[in-house]
Formats: structure tokens, sequence, C-alpha cells
């Protein structure tokens, strides 16, 4: 045992740390990177979390914050080593106040059982990002993480009322709280969210929900190909309602989910639309005839599935991609909405430019992509070369219209600032974020 | 003219500073609180903005931000001197995209306006605010302003995906963007929503919409007292519907505010709910009948009337209630939903005690009261005997369970050290917010 791991064991117990071999799982995340973790701690509570980042800042030792480890960007891999700090014992069910719409759970809480709490008392956490039983919503707030119905119902961030996180030096902070209007102070909860553990470790998480839609009714629109489905989105934004949902996957992605899809898929389509109409059943139907004249003169055929088969569809495209070569380079780009043809034909031009397999899918109705370049990540060749075309996805995005906006030169010397002022010994999460 | 006027003149033209008796409109807000302004200043474009806080950092001014003057917290209010930045001036419309149910607006454009154009086009900017016609959406972004329907919708902040800032030495800095997920750096946006001009004035602000519904449906209940009214919210809360809008005003506030009642008031009224359901009109139909049912076995009589008429009437509450005696000391505190009839009660007993006239009204749904005591503004003692009353509504929400999130001590240290980090000069707003 290394005297950093007797450090540690110190601190939350020889069990919760885990070094070599048991190290492994938390070295990497959903995507192709990986990296080495000095050691990976456990804490069973926010006092022992925050004795290992008190700990961390007085050694001067990297930590790296994890929830779930499905995260699609690397936020959570060692990749310049590090104490991984698994949150995945904060996994307390603090209190549910179904009359006031809240619930207060531990960061390790997984997202599917924040779903089924809310669920079981009438209420919905619309936030509905893809691995909901492998992510926690620890790492759903570090994160921010959306999903298909973030188009009606905003992502995580909007959802998160209250935050307990350990800081640097090591102290238990709360900001926000249960109330949905907080009136002090600077909104601390929401430079949290989306902070991806560079400004400290989520512990603890107060969330609002709402009463569960009483009707949820998809829409599933296949086009023959982008140009068709670009304009479905457009006529769908210009109708006047408000879909919950407004999804889409072009044709290669198509190919590599189609088996799975749970229902007829049309010859010929080569672009499909999820939209989903929600609310009181009577509501939920007139939005959906809506939503079916407005994209039915550019649509091949319409179904009208059952939501929950179909959002599991949509939530293991994912994973289905990875599967093509083994692994992915993705990225997460927004542009213009009516640019979404276009991006889809830059994504392909860039693949073919690379010579490597490309599709694209994600939230049509906010423009926000997640180009993919699909890779054998046992070969270092071409995943450097995937990770350049993927670099090149951002160029488009640009292109088109979408604003990379934290890449300001002189936002960032205020992200910096910010950084430093809340962790001036640099050991959060080094490398990510900023 | 003294040299710090001069040197303004400089940079904006002599024409757009203000001081001695030009000044005085600008030196109070909607409280009994005044100020004295060294000078007022009115930029006509960020660039000129950037100038003044370049100046204010060079010289060690303090600047005190302003939008329409129409704050019910003093945040405007020169109280310590210094120079106050005016952004009326600031009222270009920068483009409106229907179709991607966006707008970007100077800061000092009028939040009634931006209703206003919202609507010419469809769409609804949800945020409303009761000063809508004096008030900037500037102001309202600063101060996160909320308003009835924000129990649905969400304040200000939820709307706002982007703005362009001058911070401190005195640049411009874009922050979000145009689009509703922003996929790089922390979120300096929300950090900015609500900081009351503490960490830089707010220029220019990108804002989403959504497609008005085309059914608003309000309700009112007037119900005996506080008790059953309390039991009115709480069985709204729990009967699984979302309004759009829960509001309530306490006897006292009635009182003061029958007389423009858009309406008939049944005898012994000593409690006033407001509620809205919206959407298509079979769900509005539906949600409203819903809330009916929740509500009518706690009332004394239930209208339907005509939504314009009775939002506006709401809107006039405060100014109303400032017309009782002159003005008011008003607080904004939070307690839980179910302690409403506790906060209502607690707030007249302080009155007693104090010997002066206090009422309260607000946001029922979000347990959000606006208590106030009524005062004479050209007592300074009866002012005094107002503040140290009000000071009491805080220790009054606390024991009833609510939290004054921003006064735990370490999260006020990290409050303190955000605010060094942005304004090491600490020349924005001195004296407010932390």
């Amino acid at each position: 045992m290394s005297e950093l791991a007797r450090d540690l064991a110190r601190l939350v117990g020889a069990e919760h740390v885990l070094a070599g071999d048991a190290a492994r799982p938390y070295e990497r995340d959903a995507t192709v990177f990986t990296g080495t973790a000095d050691a990976v701690v456990l804490p069973g509570d926010a006092d022992e979390l925050a004795a290992v980042v008190a700990w961390a800042v007085e050694r001067g030792v990297a930590l790296v914050p994890r929830g779930g480890g499905s995260g699609l960007a690397g936020g959570a891999v060692p990749v310049e080593g590090g104490v991984v700090v698994a949150t995945e014992r904060l996994d307390r069910i603090v209190s549910i106040d179904a009359e006031a719409w809240r619930m207060t759970v531990g960061a390790g809480v997984r997202t599917a059982t924040v779903h089924r709490l809310a669920r079981e008392h009438g209420l919905l956490f619309p936030p509905d990002p893809g691995a909901a039983e492998q992510s926690t919503i620890g790492g759903n707030v570090a994160t921010n993480a959306g999903g298909p119905h973030a188009f009606k119902y905003g992502a995580t961030g909007a959802w998160t009322t209250g935050v307990e996180a350990v800081v640097p030096p090591g102290e238990r902070v709360r900001v926000g709280g249960p109330h949905r209007k907080d009136v002090g102070g600077y909104d601390l909860t929401h430079l949290l969210v989306g902070s991806e553990g560079t400004l400290g470790v989520i512990a603890e998480v107060t969330l609002r929900l709402i009463p569960a839609p009483a009707a949820s009714l998809p829409l599933v629109a296949f086009c023959a190909d982008a140009v068709a489905g670009g304009e479905a989105v457009a006529a769908t934004l210009g109708s006047g309602v408000q879909p919950a949902a407004l999804e889409y996957l072009d044709g290669d992605t198509l190919r590599h989910v189609r088996a799975a899809y749970p229902g007829e898929i049309p010859d010929g389509a080569g672009f499909v639309i999820l939209a989903e109409a929600d609310g009181e059943p009577g509501e939920a139907a007139a939005v959906l005839a809506d939503l079916r004249a407005a994209i039915a003169p550019y649509a091949l055929a319409i179904a009208e599935p059952d939501p929950v088969p179909l959002w599991r569809w949509r939530a293991g495209v994912s994973i289905a991609v990875d599967g093509v070569r083994g692994g992915k380079v993705s990225e997460d780009v927004v542009v213009p909405p009516d640019r979404l043809a276009d991006a889809v034909a830059g994504v392909a031009a860039i693949g073919r430019e690379a010579g490597l397999p490309t599709c694209s899918w994600g939230h049509a109705g906010d423009g926000n992509l997640h180009p993919s370049v699909m890779v054998d990540p046992r070969d270092p060749d071409e995943v450097a070369r995937g990770e350049e075309a993927a670099a090149r996805f951002f160029a488009l995005a640009v292109d088109l219209g979408g604003v990379i906006t934290g890449e300001a030169p002189r936002a960032l010397d205020h992200q910096a600032r910010i950084r430093r002022a809340v962790d001036p010994a640099g050991v959060m999460n080094p490398g990510k974020k900023v």
C-alpha cells in the first residue's frame, strides 16, 4: 500500500480505498479516454469527503471527482493522474417532500432512482440523460446533463435548487436550498452546475419536481434525408406549439440502431425525428396533431409508438454507436436549428476526409448535436485520427453560426480568475473544464 | 461642473452626465431609501459603458448600476454615494429570431417592450415583474426579477441564455449566447443574474421565448382568513396540477386594493388567492376545473375574471400599499408553502408590536412573501422603526423553516472571494448584495 493510500485509508477506512486492478474501472468513462489513478477513494459521507479534500489541498494532490462514470466528455477520467474521488457511497435519500414537489438526495444516488422516487409520488424529475441506470445525480449536476426532454424542461441545472458541496480547502458549503427562489447571495448553485468538479465536489442535491403529465404521446417521423428532416424540424419550431422533445438521428446513426427499433422502419428512411407531446390528455392530443401536421409534408412515414420502448431505444444510441468499432470520439456542439441539415452533411464530410466512419444525432430543437467518429480504441493511431477529425466539428459549428461561448478570451480570463479564487491550490480536477 | 463630471462628459458627452437637481430622480427607487449621487452617467452604447467602468476602476470611484429604478430592495440607490450608471440609453432591439424563439436586446429596453415584441411574433416572454412599463430587462436580469407567472415558468434568469456585460477593469464580456445549451465554461451568465451590479454592468441580454399559450384562464378565490387560504394553497399544491401562477394577498393588503378590483368582492373576505391555468384551450379548462375543485372547500366565493385587468390589478399592489402612508419597508422572504398562514399571522404580530401597520402578499406557491411595514417616508423615526420591524421578518421566516441561504458563513466567504476575483478594486455597487 502506497503512503498516499495509507493516508486515505485513515480518512475513510482501508476497504474504501482502491488501487491497482481494483482501481481500473474508475480510470475510464463512456469515452475512449483512459487515465491512471494514483488511488481511488470512496468517502461514505460529506465529512469524509471534506477530510479527503482537505488532505488533497494540504498535500497538493490532484482530485478527480467521479459520479457513475457514464460521462461522454472525459471529465471523470484521471488523465493527469491524481486521486479519483468516487461519490457512489453518498447515496442517501435524505428527504422527499411530495407536497412541496421536492427531494434531497446524496450525490451518489442513481438518476434512475431519482426518476423512480418521483414517479412513486406522482411527480416527475424531467431531466433524462441517456445512461440513467449508471449515472448519478451528482454527476448529472456537475455536467448539467440534458436529455431529450430538456427541450421543453431544461437540463439538470434547471431542476437543481440547492447543493451541498465540499470546496477547497476542505469545507462543506450549502448553497441554494429547498426553495425555488433564493433571495440572498450570488447563484453559487448554478456556478457549481456544470463545473465538472473543478470548483468542488457535490455531496448532496436538492431537486425540484413537477406533477407528472397525465399523457406523453411520442411521434416518430422517418424522412428521406437530412434536408427533408431539417425542414421538418424548422416547420415544427415555427408551428407555435411546444413539443416536450424534438430529437433526430441521421441516416448513419439509424443504420446502427435500426435492428433495435420497436416498430417498422420504411424503405428509404435516411433521417429520423423523435418528438413528443405531453400534458393533460386533451392538450397532448392537440399538440400531437399540430406536430404531425407540421412534419407530415417532409416525412416518408409517421408512427406513434409507446413512449417507454421508444425512449429506451433513443437512450441506447450512444452505446450502439460505440459497438460499431469498439469506441467513438464524440463532441457536443450547438448550431442554429435551421442549419441542422448542413451540420449533418458537414459531419459526414469531415468523416470522409479523415477516412473514418462518422454519424450524428442529438437534440434537433436546440440545434445540439453529438457528432461522432467511430474508432477502434485499441488502435492509438486511429484514435488520434478520430480526435483530429472530432476537433474539426467545433470549427464546423462555428462556421454554421454556432457560438462556442466559453472560448472568448476575456470570458476565459474570468473563468480562470473564479477558478483560482475558489481553488488557489489548483487540486480540483486539473486540466478539465477551463 | 465637478472634475468628475467633466471626466465623464469626455467619455459620453456632456448632455449625458447629470448632476444636482437633474440627478435627483436617479437617487431613489421604489423603496423609502434615498442616496446621493456624485453624478449620473448615461452611456449610449457598450463601448461608452466600458469606458466608464475603466475610468471608475482607475480612479477608485464607486459605480451604482441602474435599470428602470423600480427595484424593491434599494439595489440601485447610491446609499454610499458614487456615480450612478443609468442603462436606459442601451435600448437597442438587436435582433428577434421568431423561428428560433429568441431575442437579443439592450439592457435598457423596458420589460413591457420585451413582452410586446414577443407577443407580436406569437411568442411569450413569461417573467412578469410588477412594474413592466418602468423596469428594464437589464434590471430584471440583475435582480433575477420574478412575478406571478414565475411559479410555472421561473424568474428572469430561467429565460436568459446570454449576457453581454462590462466587467472590471472595463472589458466587454459575452457569456452564454443565443443557444439554450452552453457547452463551454462556467455558467457566468447565471453568476451575473441576480448579482445586482456587483460583478459587472449588463449591457445586452439574449432571451429565450416560447410559443404563447392559446388560453390563460385565471381564477380568484376569496377566503375568510389566512388559515382557510393556507389550506386552499396546500390543497392546490397537492392536487397534481401545475397552475401558471399561485398568488395571495392577505386581508390587510386586500383592504388597500379592494376599490380597484375588477369585479365583486364577497362580504367577509379576508384572504385572496389568484391562480391561473394556461395551455391549449382544452388543457387550460381541465386544469382550471382541477384548481377550482381543490380550492372550493376553503373559499367563500370563486370568480373567473379576464386575465388582463386581473394581472394589472395584481401588478398595482405594491404601489397601492405605498399609497397608504406614503412609503413602505418591504422584505422578500421565503417560507415553506405549508406555513403560509403562520407567516401571514407572524407579519401582523410584528406590526402590532412595532405599532405600525403591516400587510403581506406574494407568491403563495413558492412560499415567497413580500411582508411590508407601511411608513411615512418624511418621518425618519418612523422609517427607522419600520426598518427594525422589517428586519424581524427574516427571523420569522427562519423560525418557520425558511432558509436564508446566503447567510451561511462559509458560503458568504465564497461569495466574497468570487467578488474580489472579479472586482479587486471594489468599485462595483459597494455595500450591496454581499
